[in-house]
């Protein structure tokens, strides 16, 4: 038998579902592992622990956590960039396994957590910053080892896709979901960072790093966020076959890794069309495999806990991971060069030849049309919406393209642009 | 760095791709792992290795692979439970690991091998024998650990599912479908084990195995084969929002445990309902986590070969599993108890009264009516079809209402009866 002892720190609702989650399994995993797990102490801030099933240390200057001998992990559930990231070295620098849930952090400072657990032989669990209850970092860091990583796709932010979800099936308001998901738990108070696609793109550098060995980090990830999306868009694609999704994507080629987060039309048959409300999934397509797909909940206190408590066990089973092995130099493409077919809504007034002018600037940047429909004119205006889907185009010139559009005199307003993903 | 050396036996399709991805990811993974992988040896009974990246030695007698000092892992890809049975007891007792793909054997003859390996502190790798290209073992194993599973669902069976899609999309009679399987690869030319329910049933039992830690092997299983389905029970249930799968399913509840492998209808917008052609595909119900599914290619060369290769690399890495331990005594139910909502097609006379007389025997036995509807008749005969749906039944009464329903004077022929999964 073997004791691992466990320094928490944060008492959130992850946390509180952590300590549920040990207490409830501990016996199960002394039987099947050989393993004590054991919380000594518990690092607060503020307030203090309203929970039967601890009756360990509170520590309140969380700093201290990682200084003690009866801590020989520490579980990091504070959320943020500065604490958690002198927490993390205050662990690593001495020599205790740091386990977290924080993207954020892993994305823009994991690289010298990386090196500095490398040097120690100290394993970095973060399983529960990308996809909560999905157990995709560890699919793709040992699973599909052997397999190259040609792209992965994946729906990593459970609010965004819940508020889709709703405007969708209950033709609610952007406003009015987004309020339904925080009165349900699945948006924070300031849901600014999923809404702006912050979230998506820290965990699509995550993902890109894992599946490429790539030294990424979030400001290499282009995004986009979701604000601007309307149901009137949501049902013409429909209308076209296709379902609106925050989709992240990271694609390696011969010529570098390019990688997104935003808004993207589906096809409905897609896997990934078929993900709704909060939960999140991961489609993986590899040389070997083809396309392997996982899905599940993206958030909440048990799937992340047991996320947490699953990284502890391979710690306590001596599965140390040394992630500064996948920290190459590889080229990252300017999102500017990303392919892909193109969804497009222009206001137009009701003219003779307006769609004639349309087309002929779509003509003149060389990109194929694959269908243009002319919707009914809105009853307020003498607006008419033209939507437009475009072939396979490159960024830069579908920007160009817009910009060109929006300067027609026929033409009000902004241009919409929502990318359709195909897989 | 670390040297290991295989054994492999088999040098079919799956073993061919091995020797490919071994000699394509060597570098790759000395430099990742520090491990260093060679086959020493292969096993071949007939014929002869035509592969240019394979230079070592070829030995007819396979049962004398394991008696090499310069094999630690025996690779089995030869089938069969005989003498794939007695190589794996030679490997085991000769201080080798054994990595497999073959679900006949550990279904059947798994708890042997798992107690002999556990003996010896030796590794079983298996991941490979249920939904090749999917890590699904891993997954179950070590990813949901803390998590106590409620359910699986599952389409396992691939062949099956590529007649079921082709059926469904291509309006193909299932002698033609089964023949297009045959002709891409993915039926063999004896598909009977596929077509009958044997195969997903093996893996189903293995699943549960690892799933519910219970002691639990392939006759456990209840299966039904696909050979009765025809193209106009899929179409009425389309009709009803139905998608027809070959679904697999186990279930842990406070009463034992229940099992099973069988055609079955599920509502269109379930997860399992996109999964097409040779895919498979596993949703798991966990206590804490709700429901995860993960799907990819279920067979093929280089999907198994490449789960073989995991498997191996755990073994370099130390990671030995004692899949003894989980082979708790626990209670199987007879499927006889198994609850769902069921599909039932009669055909009957076009008579005054007929309807009345199957719904009086079906209120007899107090079962609930979802859904009835009288279809068009027959043009070469003057039968009815009769949908009727039920709602949740029990199996043992639902399959007592089929036999007085047959015996009615108005009922002609079999009645149809395809059970309705909901998760």
């Amino acid at each position: 038998m073997k004791t691992l002892n466990i320094g928490l720190c944060g008492s959130g609702n992850v946390g509180l579902s952590f300590i549920d989650v040990i207490h409830s399994n501990r016996e199960k995993i002394l039987k099947k592992y050989g393993i004590e797990l054991n919380i000594s102490v518990i690092g607060v801030r503020k307030g203090k622990i309203e929970n039967k099933d601890f009756a360990g240390e509170i520590e309140k200057d969380i700093l201290k956590v990682p200084l003690r001998d009866d801590v020989d992990v520490v579980v990091e559930l504070i959320g943020g960039t500065d604490v958690s990231f002198e927490l993390a070295m205050n662990a690593l620098k001495n020599n205790k396994h740091f386990v977290t849930a924080n993207k954020a952090l892993m994305a823009t400072k994991g690289k010298a957590l990386y090196l500095e657990a490398s040097k120690r032989n100290l394993h970095i669990g973060l399983e529960a910053s990308v996809a909560g209850g999905i157990p995709i970092i560890r699919t793709l860091r040992d699973g599909l080892i052997s397999n190259d990583v040609n792209w992965f796709a994946g729906i990593l932010n459970g609010t965004s896709n819940f508020i889709f979800s709703k405007m969708k099936s209950e033709k609610k308001s952007f406003s009015d979901s987004l309020k339904l998901a925080q009165e349900l738990g699945f948006a924070e108070s300031d849901p600014s960072f999923d809404i702006n696609g912050t979230d998506a793109a820290q965990k699509t550098s995550i993902l890109s790093l894992i599946s490429f060995a790539a030294d990424i980090s979030a400001s290499d990830v282009y995004f986009e966020g979701i604000e601007h999306i309307d149901s009137q868009d949501m049902e013409y694609g429909e209308q076209l076959g296709f379902i609106l999704k925050p989709i992240s994507i990271g694609r390696n080629s011969s010529s570098g890794i390019s990688m997104g987060s935003f808004p993207a039309f589906i096809k409905k048959e897609e896997i990934l069309a078929s993900i709704n409300n909060e939960s999140n999934a991961v489609e993986i397509n590899t040389k070997n495999l083809n396309s392997t797909a996982f899905s599940g909940p993206g958030a909440g206190g048990y799937p992340t806990a047991c996320s947490v408590l699953n990284d502890i066990l391979d710690i306590g089973q001596g599965k140390i991971f040394d992630y500064s092995k996948l920290l190459n130099k590889q080229k990252v493409l300017d999102f500017n060069s990303y392919i892909s077919s193109r969804y497009l809504k222009i206001m137009i007034k009701d003219e003779m030849g307006a769609v004639a002018d349309v087309s002929s600037l779509i003509a003149k940047k060389k990109l194929s049309i694959d269908n243009l429909i002319q919707k009914d004119q809105d009853k307020d205006n003498e607006l008419v919406p033209l939507v437009i889907v475009l072939g396979a185009s490159q960024e830069k010139i579908v920007q160009e393209l817009i910009e060109d559009l929006s300067k027609l005199a026929i033409v009000e307003g902004n241009v919409k642009h929502i990318r359709i993903f195909s897989p």
